[in-house]
């Protein structure tokens, strides 16, 4: 069935997260970005304001909580409580990053679990569904009752590296720690190479070895959230000496700390591949990395939720079996 | 009835916003701050781990919102998350200042109303009551389901100005703007002096006039927050200019968000009181300000709330009636 | 866009608070209300049955919180619960007066804080959306987690007094009390007057006195609620000593409790505006006041609500600069 | 275990629904109730001012609603709000008398179900347990998910009529309509008697006959509430033509709104028994009445409460078999 | 109005319970079931999956709760889950039979409100209404706060027994216990019968006797849940000694659990009425039992429903008062 | 600080999950099982009723959710109503095996997540605390907003394997899948050795391969819930190709599914050790496997919830540095 817009108004704003995204997501669409002012006073507060009417719309509020992480939370909320209250129909937040989702479990006693913290807040303000992309944990999802659509960046990246040419025998795929496996798997079945994991000791720099073969092969190291790079760099490392041929690896969030560029750059990764679900300056972006979008994929996907489409296909965008 | 420490636990932790008011209001106590760990990674999310059991414990919680007010929420609320998962029995948060209180209200269309949203998050954190101090306005109270109690700033000040001799037919209160006049009202009855008011054109830097009989007297200007000191040291021009003889100024939470310093020291305003409810670093307070505590008030009203005793006594520390 | 009523079916209904006011908003809307049955047993309790079907219907539901106050709390609440259980796709309550609204703060320790007990009634039973009057504090919005519309009464009267010319110099807006300055305000802008304040003891009949200039001038008060008009009446008596050439007033819901209208009468007040919010009997109402209607301003605010469209213009109504 | 007061610290306050009652619980309890003020302003609206601190106390706060049953809802709901803000540590609502408790469902479409809303209204305000008598269905403890504790008057009821020796063969006990067959058979139950019902026609006034045995035999209707006593008069004229001999009544609450009185006094009744639950001015009430109090079993039901004991001996006051 | 079934989306799908009834109403709907895969694991695990789109749609869901009671409102539970993650529109949950309705209050201390629970559930899952049919208590509908439409099969059963001409003076309508005395009440206005009750001591297999005259009629039992037959047996044999010269029975829900088909087939009824809201296997059912179905009435209130018409007429499907 | 149990009474109910590991819970705690009634009804509702006060008790329910799985969650949110009904203080759900945990994400597209359904459930029937024992992914926690304590089983499989010497380089701690990497590095830093994984393809019964060294030794594979065992006998026989001396096996949930018993017994693993957390009857039980009892640290943990200590000891109850 069409969708007459007239009768399913829409509209699509973005908060200070990632903007260069959010307009390219619109533009998917066909369409600008709402118009909101937003402002900080000296004391730090957070003011904003609406500049059009948005009743009865369907509003999707796109906001990348990269840095600085505690303001964009905060915008967050404050924009979603100003749609409420202005009569939004749907407040449809769009999260290419989802911050703290790392803080998913208590680890030792007397923690937080902040990822489900950020839920609660993100509902209890007024949101009526969610979207992210390649969530650290697919569990988060459970922590809201809300939908949640979580879109994977497996397919972008496998339709990188399949591009170069970097699927079967010679290659490995290689989680550079030993709970994204997962992620190296379905990563492995598009590229229909093996699997090794590089298992790390947090405590100990020099701590760590490689678990599965990866001698002679070239190793492409896949994780979600690349923050100083530390953790990539280590594992490539121990890869090396275990007798890789080359190392390459991709991230899905490029946040992309200080001193990310120094360690990348001087790093045993021949290359590295990042999506723009985060901003950053370009004095923070090592010269061997490279970016691919994910605008497309969230453009779809609002398109797809507006219009009551199935999202599947877009889980599908790359064939895992392939010849 | 006597208190049985044994079987009603209490420990009181500070966040980072202002820990020295914190240590003070633990002094009151005749106790110590508890143990926890807060951190900052490098990508900017907090991590905070609670170092002592709390299990059963009725925690009091301190946190100043004053800058990086965003952070300093965020710490909140994932402070509280922590404690309600570790079972404290209950979570008493104590915010000497509380950011956001002045949007109130939609002052213009599409606006959110955050001071409703932050109540809204703390009671879904996990709050069970909150003791605040000088709220920018009394009806914040009533954005909160849980127990509420607001302390006033207008007997310690009151206190301050009587043991100066500063009461009577020489002196005539301010509200440097047309909203505060019932702050302004309170401490004129203190001090047993009428009222005046100045009237101020937000958008006109040299727009207002004073309402009511200035000249000859000395004013004393009140306000609750005090930022960039503008609107007191506008004032302060709008009375001298109105033929008052000298201009004091007292204000509950000190911000300081510059160019206050330099407003204030070299405005008409001879000396600035201020609580300690607000942590800034030195170098943003002017010469001509003085600090009283509010330390021993607030930590009486912990006092107060954890020995089930009623909080009225508190409102009354001065008389409004003397001789 | 056009609205397509069809799609988008709406019904007005009236409850026993102040149906003539809502038949002219619902004449402004160019409909009927609907048919409801309302009565009440000889036990007190009141028994409501929709006379039509709801199904699928936006409903706006009118009630004037007006004597007897609880009963008209009672009937709308159990009408709110009504329409749900009959499955109104919205229930929009419309509140041209909102009695309670003044307990919007804990003013002494233990007592309630009604204004929001209401609010959560409210949105407990059912409501969708509250659409009011001039509040008497309007941060009683931030009372609810469901979009508020708060029209004001000034543009009113506003148009009544410049329409007699009553602007300028020779004139002045009075607030008869301490608390209601930023009302006087809002007129004053609109007249382009001054302000004064009448600051009022509670405790004595023959306390209080005039915070600024009116001698020589004809005095506007103006206040939200006009009860027994105790408040009015006494200030007009403190602005015509402070040499005030004539007092009028105006206010926006008129209980007209006893003795009102013999307190007017024979008051200072040359003559009273009113707006038609609340409902009395006319041998209430004093001879020398006026009504202004307020049915075309709610009237339209429905209209906009409905149509998706923004509620800004209403509150321009009047531009507050003028030649 | 012993109760250490001290420990758990309770009061009881009474509202003006039924304060002689009240007074009798509380002297049950061996205490006095609390001091609260509750006034009526001039346009209606309730206001209430606790007069003791309730800080971590244990409130029993008694109100039955009868007339005028909106007001005193109203008053309740006011002041569980007052105590909640207030930190009391639970608010224990005792309703001899839940008004509204007949609209328990919707018996035509579109109807409120209002025994709900009450329910809602009570939890929303901050009830955390409910302690009622003879619900006109007890199926309206489900509408509650606090406790909810029903106490039963058919032992009282029982105790009554044995004393007077009214049990065994020549006693039928009678449902007056076709709804209460329940509670007729509990009291039968007792008095070792068969059972009967009139079953009338609502629409008609003579319409109605009885279903079983009732010729020659001494009749005891039994009924939860009166309030006009229409039901109760019609039934008896109906025994009376099935030819009973005498014809007895008793009814848990007795609103006795007009004509009662004057229905009763010339009913084919000789005696009319009811309990106390409810508060009427004397000349509401026939001289062919007894009242028999609830409050030993009410002031039980509260000790039991606040000593944590079990409530089952308070259902069993009566053994149901004896000789 | 008409309804644009584009825009209105609607899909029906059912579960395990009753899947030819389901198929039936779809029929009536014009329609066929949604596909949805149902799998039981080997540990006992349900695990429902989705098979097509569900995005904006307007779902109706068809479970009946007979045998395997607690499987079967999993499966409704875990399925409304799935339907609202995967944006169903709205989630209309229907029940042609109710389990543990009959779990309504606490029959004794320390007892559940399963009935009550069971509401919960399916609200806190994410219904947004509920359609039943002949709740064993009407109050049920009380225990939720979504609109709840409740079904009558008396019309149905009126049907059946006018066709037969077994209407007036000739027959009786009897309530086979003292609990159900509304539901023979009603039937008896349909059939224009007198009425009789038996009254059965539950600890007694010979207790009980018959209130009312059925000597030399024909009587028509009437219940809303038939187990295992017992009561309406029992009830039988009771008539059958009182006289009765003919017993025939109605039940709303037939679950037939053993020994039903062994004790009804040697008892006194002469035939048994039911309908097809419960699902049982063949070897189940009594010889002398007729089955009526009640899909058409219950796909007409769907159809109601969807295109937001009037509930009402479906209550009147016959005539109480006709010639 | 000493616990007095006179002012903190407790008690412990089972349901009939897995009442042998309740009683040893029990007895840890040195008391007995609370009493109450379960039945099932010849329709399969469960009827239960608690068979002593609860008034103002802590309660610790105990429930193992294994086969028959619905009819056990089903009893155990039953039996959570009556206890919230019933006054119970704290309802601490103490559940040794959370079935439906592995639904814990939306695998596919229009899936459930059933772990959170259930979460839901508890929390909404008014469960106050969860105790549990090894979850399958430890995100689950954050499925709550009430406190969730989560046991591991790591220490007790280390001590059991320990005190057979199985430690050190001649061993290997492998995952049977690619998902449980996490568990598999607790247990290999207790035992001092390295770790393997095998890489299991779903779809095909002979598709998998070692990733890893394992080659001449000895492998313990570690799993969470064992079902029919085919994961842990396809991974044995991976392990045995690819050239481990011999095979052992852990796991802590034993639901033993058949055909488990026979797969397990005709298997390559040695000796497989589970813990009692489930129930299953004797014939299901394969020869080759060994209990170990979960109940002194089950025990363990509700002393330390009831007496407020700190639970972080439990998890160090072996040592993970040794000698």
């Amino acid at each position: 069935m069409a969708v007459n817009y007239a009768e399913k108004p829409l509209k699509i704003f973005s908060l200070n997260g990632n903007r260069p995204l959010a307009e390219k997501i619109a533009a998917v669409f066909g369409t600008k970005l709402g118009d909101c002012a937003i402002k900080q006073f000296s004391d730090g507060e957070i003011s904003i304001s609406i500049e059009e009417s948005v009743r009865g719309v369907h509003v999707y509020l796109i906001q990348a909580t990269n840095q600085p992480v505690n303001d964009y939370y905060m915008e967050l909320l404050i924009m979603i409580d100003a749609l409420k209250r202005a009569s939004a129909k749907t407040i449809n937040v769009v999260l290419p990053y989802y911050a703290y989702a790392r803080q998913d479990r208590t680890a030792k006693p007397h923690e937080p679990i902040t990822a489900k913290l950020i839920a609660n807040m993100l509902q209890e303000a007024g949101a009526t569904r969610v979207l992210t992309l390649d969530l650290h944990t697919v569990q988060v999802q459970g922590f809201f009752d809300i939908p949640v659509d979580n879109l994977f960046t497996m397919p972008l990246f496998a339709k990188y590296y399949r591009e170069l040419g970097m699927v079967g025998d010679d290659y490995v795929v290689v989680s550079p720690k030993n709970s994204g496996v997962q992620r190296a798997r379905s990563l492995g079945e598009y590229l229909n190479t093996t699997l090794a994991i590089v298992d790390q000791e947090e405590s100990d720099p020099n701590g760590g070895y490689v678990i599965g073969d990866v001698a002679g092969k070239t190793c492409i190291m896949v994780d979600d959230i690349l923050n100083t790079g530390n953790t990539l760099v280590k594992a490539a490392r121990f890869l090396k000496d275990a007798g890789a041929k080359e190392v390459y690896a991709c991230a899905s969030h490029a946040l992309l700390s200080p001193p990310a560029k120094d360690l990348i750059e001087k790093s045993d990764i021949v290359s590295l591949c990042v999506t723009d679900s985060c901003l950053t300056t370009p004095d923070r972006q090592p010269d061997n990395m490279v970016y691919i979008t994910c605008a497309e994929l969230m453009g779809a996907a609002v398109k797809v939720i507006h219009e009551n489409k199935p999202m599947s296909p877009l889980f599908k965008l790359e064939e895992k079996c392939f010849k």
